[in-house]
Parts: structure tokens; C-alpha cells; sequence
């Protein structure tokens, strides 16, 4: 089945808006089978609405529409859907009752704008908003699904659920598409195509077809996995063996495969290990300390950061000595060891990170270019020290360097558990 | 003149990727007088493509393409164009010669599949694409232009700006859309729309006319200002008067009228006062010190930070008294002035911040719910603490923490500065 979605909205016309509700409505309806084909994004003039809908009602067997369902003028969905499939439109009294209501609940009166959001095209079944005014609508024509929804994410996606998706998947019988997004860092992308292509490369014409899509996006790869199957059940049964393949194929880079972010898988192995962990930093400014404080429960393991922006501050607040910067400079090896070995020493846990660098624009040489970043990961009598040269601006330096030592952290905790 | 804006490529519809070149080419076509009037998003197909590409050569002016000129039989922009426009496609030798001459520079051999690159409809112009192997194409028909860009980023953007942007220009006679964004904290949505409405309701009928759109995103509003004007020069004017008069009316919640973040905003302050400045933080874990660092220059200003994620850090490294925790809690108005003025006696420096609260979803109490925030801004004599209860989850309850605490210190820095 082809679904069409469409976004009413003026604003998602300006430069300022982009519409993201079809990425919630896209995965939903592939679940079920639905493949969408075409996204319009429209402004708010009724004429242009109809006659793109009169396009899309000649090949869609679905078309979900969000946004433009409010009180005001502005708000055309309902007046377009109702012109093109030539019903009249006229005031539901419940739907009236059901909004005053809601106003009431709140101790206000109900703006008389409003019983515009109870107009409903004759025939057309109304869909409950528990979360707003604006009910959705859904009404049918020469085979084709026509469903609006409110743009407000939190009152189109209960809706959706609650409602839409399964009046939609009575319709459909074919196979729907499940994801997994597995996330690797620490190689390039050609080298872990290199590696996993000869793998997913097999998947395409089995029982449950798998595709697979290879995303290259800052400090990290992500491989998209996709199964054709005809419920989630099958599918994971096939996402499973296909994760598992890949997991053998790209070893210990690959540290995700099931959306975790890598903060929240190092925190998971500092957990489990019953270890505590304090962080050094310099070049990233305090990102490695919030990413890791992201995480619900961080506090667990981790105890504190230091952010060294001076090098008075590294030599104050850790105690580092002055000749050890002046002989090897503040970017370098031996100081990214010794921040995290003081660190460690301080906050007395198990593993210390020290992280120092030049994030840019301004303060690279020819020896260390804007983008170099030592870093060190010190616990249980091993010490692990890499030097990096990401590209880039410096909220990417900043991003890539913390991607890289929190990856460190993972694979030494890894190592040391013997998993 | 009127616009349609077309991302060719399956990857958009899926849940995964979503069309942001869209913003990017609306911006500056809206400048130059040309409206978006619609967006569509396509997949690989090109009888699917042919078809919305005719019924849009039918109302637009201009329709700019982006995506799908790869080498591979999936890009089937140029395929797509050459049907409805019905026009043979064939190599182009001398495009076949640069995009080899690329190969060669980087020591590599023009797989023969990059031929595909070099087709071109007949009668189209090319367009030079400094950044990468595919061309752009403009072509005309029945008034209307058609221009392809590639979808890369950083290969689109300077072809716009460089060859597409001129020529598009000298077709059009109309007035231009130019924006700024104003941002302002502190304060709710409604409180900012009661005070800017009636100052911008005024300016949709004077001679450079002005439209005005409010937006509550996380921690700020925003307000998003547009002149209509047949040039930059008269849009700037307009828009210098508009924006002036909206600072007169919201006065010091506004913070930003270029586009510049808080913490830049801040960082300028500390800087034009030469002022150093150090912070303390306990749930906001990191991100305060991580924003003011995102901000080039800003080891001109900040010393340090400590990041006291467990009460032992507060007590060890900034030297807190455990009866000042136990007496009034870790999350509390003389915790968080404490840590203010110990990090600032620390580092020595002329201000220091301290925040401390429960980012949630655990450790919330009946008195001290989840997105209760102490914070502490102390210096030259002056100390000013305030609670604030933010709703959310654990990442926005951060965020609104950080940006609460450079509020408090811009307005901190402003009073002292007697700006």
C-alpha cells in the first residue's frame, strides 16, 4: 500500500521549520505495511491544498494529513479535504459540547472561533483528541484513506495510536518494515562497509528480506537495518540473526544495537563492574561530564569533573606541575595521562579520564593543528593514552573528542571484565 | 513569483532523515522575492517524479531540485526532468573530462559508472560544482526555471550562492523577505506576546510591512521578525526601527537580537568587562561549563569548572561543610551560593556560579520535586540566589537549569555594567 503525507502548515514554508511529524507517522505506517511515497509540505491556501490532494487521491491508498485543524482562518485541512471530495461541512453540536467542556475544566468560556474545530465533512468519522480541541477526521473515497490529524506532536501521536493505526493495518496485508539502528565508532565508514557489506549483502533475498543502509554522521557510523516481514514477531526473529552476523563481523567497534547512546552504554558497564569514574577536561569544556549526566542514574558512578579551561586551573585545581606543561606543552600525551591520573586520585574511584586539546578556531600550530586532542583513560593499574586529529568546527572537535574517550573508557572496562 | 522546492531521495521517507536543504534554499529565495509555495519530498522513482514535476511546471515559477544526481541507477533526478521536459539526455564529454580530472587529483581512477554524472538534457545549462563530481542543471520552460542542485550540503549551498542565486534574481521585480530573529528569556510566551503584540501589531500595514510570529522553544521565546522590501538596505532599516521599539517594550528579558546564543551574549559581557569567571555544578552536570566553552574565545573569560556530582565532591573539592548540606540539603539556596562562592575564592576569579537541583526522573521529594534548581551567582560584593521549579524531563530540565544561570549572570553583569 502507497501512503501520501501531508503538512498544512505556512511555517513549515519559512526557513525557520521543518516538518517532523511524518518521521513518527513514516515509521508507524511501515509497521503495518504502509510505504510512504511522497511528502507535500503545503502553506495555508485552500485552492493549492485541494488540488494536490485531488493529485494524490488519483495513486494514494492512504493519506495522512497533520497541522491546520485549528480555530483560525488560517486553519484550511478541513475546509480543502471537504472541497475536494465535494462534501459539505457543517458544525458537529457534540464536538462543540466536547470543546467547551475542555474550556470549562479550565475555568475559561469557549472563544465562539472555536466551534470552527467542529466542523466535520458529512460522512466523515471523528477521531477524539484527548490532548487538544481539534479532533482528527477520517473519511474514505474510490478505495483511498483520508486522515487528519492535529499537527501538536503530543495530540497527533496518541491519536495515531490510539485510533488510526489500527483502522489502517485492517486495510493492509502485506509485509510491514522494522528497523534496528546499529552504531559503531572508531573506524570509517568504507572500512565498515568494507566489512559488513559482504554480510547484509546476503540478506536481500531471503525468506525475510533485510536491507541495510550505511550513515556516516559525526564520531560515529550507523548501519539502518531494515526488515521486510509481515509482523514484528518474524521480524525480530530475523533482526536478531542479522544483528547478531554483523555484531561477529565488526567485533568490538560496533557499540550499539539498540539505540543506546555510548554515554549510556559506558554507564551501563561502570554499573554493572560496581565502578565510579571522575573526568578531567580541557578542550571539551564540560561535554564529556554532561553527556555522561544525561544518563538517569548517573550518579551512580560518577563522581566529578574538573574543567580545566586555564592552565592555571591544571595546575591548581589538579595539582599538575608546571614543568610537565612547560616540557610537553598543555596538548599532549603525558598531560591528558596526568590530568586523569590526579583526577582519579582526587575524587579516589576507579577510573580517571583526562581529555586536553585544541577545539579551535584559534590556537593551532603546525606541530598541533586546530583539532588535536590527547586523551587518557587511567583505572586498575592500566593506563591507556591515544592522541586524536579530528576535523572539523569546534562544537564537532568538541563532540568527536568526547565520542573518542568515552569509547576508550568502553573498550578498556570491556577488556577488564572479560566481556 | 512562486516556488517549488523538491528533495529527490528515498532516505527522506523513511523515519529517519528528514529534508533540511529545504531551509537553507527557502532563506534565499525569500530573499530575493520568491515564495515557497511548496515542498515535496520523492522518492527514487521516475515516473513517480514526472508526474509531480508536471503538475508543479504548471502553477510555478521557479522549481529548485535537490538530490539524486549521483552516479548510481537510483539518481534519477536528471532521468525524472528530461521526461516531462522531453528532452534527449547525453554525455556531455567535457563533463566526463572535469569529473576524471577530480579522480586524477586525488590518485584515482573515474569508475565508468560516474558517466552517468555527465548526462545532461539537451538545450540545459550546467552549472559548475566546485565541491564534488555532479554538476547542477538549469533549464527553462513555459516561463518557469528549473534549476538541480546536488543534495550534499556542502556542495549545494555555494552552487546556490554562486551561480543559481544571480540568475534567479534577475527574473524577479518583487519584494523580498527578510528576517531576524529576536530571543528573550525569562519570561512565559504569553507575558512576551502581551507586550510585543501591541507594538508589532502596528507594522502589517506601514510601507515596508512586517509580520511578527512568537515561538516558545525550550528555556526562550522566540520572535521571529519579517520585513517585506524590495532590497537588504530598506529591510534592514525597517527592521532596525522594529527592532528597537520591541526593546523598548520587552526590555531586559530580551536578550539576543542577532542571532547570538545566551551564552555568547554572556561571553561578550565578561569580556567587555574584562571579567574572569568560574562555575560550580552539580545537576546540570558539565553543561553550563560545556555552553560557555562552545563559544570561540571563551578561555579569554573562564577559568574553570567542577563538576560535584555526589556530595563527597561538593565537601572535598570545593571545601562545602557536610552541616551545611545536612541542615539545609544538597539542593538548596545556601548549597548552591556556597559552591558559588567557594569555586570563585578557588579560581580566583571575579564571579562564580553555583546550581544545584534534582534533573530528574528519580530523587524527587514532596518538597523538593523533580525540577527543583538552586542557583547562585556571586560577585564584586553582590550575591544573587533564586529556586526556580522547571518541568520537563531530565535533558530539558537541564537545559532550562543552564539557561536560567546565564540569565541570572547576563543580568548580573548588565546591572553592575550599568549598561
Amino acid at each position: 500500500m502507497k501512503a501520501c503525507i501531508v503538512a498544512v502548515g505556512t511555517e513549515m514554508l519559512t526557513p525557520l521549520r521543518v516538518d517532523t511529524n511524518s518521521l513518527f507517522i513514516t515509521e508507524r505506517l511501515n509497521e503495518i505495511g504502509i510505504d510512504v511515497r511522497l511528502k507535500l509540505i503545503v502553506g495555508d491556501d485552500v485552492e493549492e491544498l485541494a488540488e494536490l490532494l485531488r493529485a494524490a487521491l488519483a495513486w494514494a491508498d492512504v493519506i495522512v494529513m497533520t497541522g491546520g485543524l485549528g480555530p483560525t482562518e488560517d486553519d484550511i485541512t478541513r475546509a480543502g479535504v471537504a472541497r475536494v471530495l465535494e462534501l459539505p461541512l457543517a458544525v458537529d453540536e457534540s464536538i462543540v459540547d466536547r470543546i467547551r467542556e475542555r474550556f470549562m475544566r479550565r475555568g475559561l468560556t469557549m472563544p465562539e472561533i472555536n466551534r470552527r474545530q467542529a466542523m466535520v465533512p458529512r460522512g466523515a468519522t471523528v477521531l477524539p483528541n484527548p490532548n487538544g480541541t481539534a479532533p482528527g477526521l477520517w473519511m474514505e473515497q474510490g478505495g483511498t484513506a483520508i486522515v487528519l490529524l492535529p499537527g501538536p506532536p503530543r495530540e497527533m501521536k496518541p491519536m495515531f495510536d490510539i485510533v488510526v493505526r489500527e483502522r489502517l493495518a485492517a486495510r493492509t496485508k502485506g509485509a510491514g518494515l522494522f528497523r534496528r539502528v546499529l552504531r559503531i565508532t572508531g573506524r570509517t565508514e568504507s572500512d565498515v562497509d568494507a566489512h559488513a557489506q559482504p554480510i547484509y549483502g546476503k540478506w536481500t533475498s531471503q525468506a525475510v528480506p533485510i536491507t541495510t543502509t550505511i550513515l556516516a554522521v559525526l564520531g560515529q557510523i550507523e548501519l539502518h537495518v531494515t526488515a521486510h516481514a509481515p509482523c514484528r514477531a518474524e521480524a525480530d526473529a530475523a533482526l536478531d540473526r542479522a544483528v547478531a552476523e554483523l555484531r561477529d563481523g565488526l567485533g568490538d567497534s560496533l557499540y550499539s544495537v539498540d539505540g543506546r547512546p555510548l554515554e549510556a552504554v559506558v554507564g551501563d558497564l561502570l554499573r554493572s563492574n560496581g565502578l565510579t569514574l571522575a573526568v578531567a577536561e580541557s578542550c571539551t569544556g564540560g561535554l564529556l561530564a554532561s553527556r555522561l549526566t544525561d544518563v538517569p542514574g548517573s550518579s551512580d558512578y560518577l563522581d566529578r569533573g574538573v574543567v580545566c579551561y586555564s592552565n592555571r586551573a591544571k595546575i591548581e585545581s589538579l595539582g599538575l606541575a608546571e614543568r610537565l606543561i612547560e616540557e610537553h606543552g598543555a596538548v599532549s600525551e603525558p598531560v591528558a595521562r596526568a590530568m586523569a591520573e590526579a583526577i582519579r586520585a582526587q575524587a579516589n574511584v576507579d577510573v580517571g579520564v583526562g581529555i586536553t586539546g585544541i577545539a579551535g578556531p584559534g590556537g593551532g600550530t603546525l606541530q598541533k593543528p586546530v583539532g588535536t586532542v590527547a586523551i587518557a583513560v587511567v583505572g586498575h593499574g592500566e593506563a591507556r593514552v591515544r592522541t586524536f586529529q579530528f576535523i572539523g568546527g569546534r562544537d564537532q572537535v568538541k563532540f568527536q573528542a568526547t565520542q573518542a574517550a568515552l569509547n576508550m573508557l568502553r573498550l578498556m572496562l570491556k577488556s577488564q571484565s572479560g566481556r
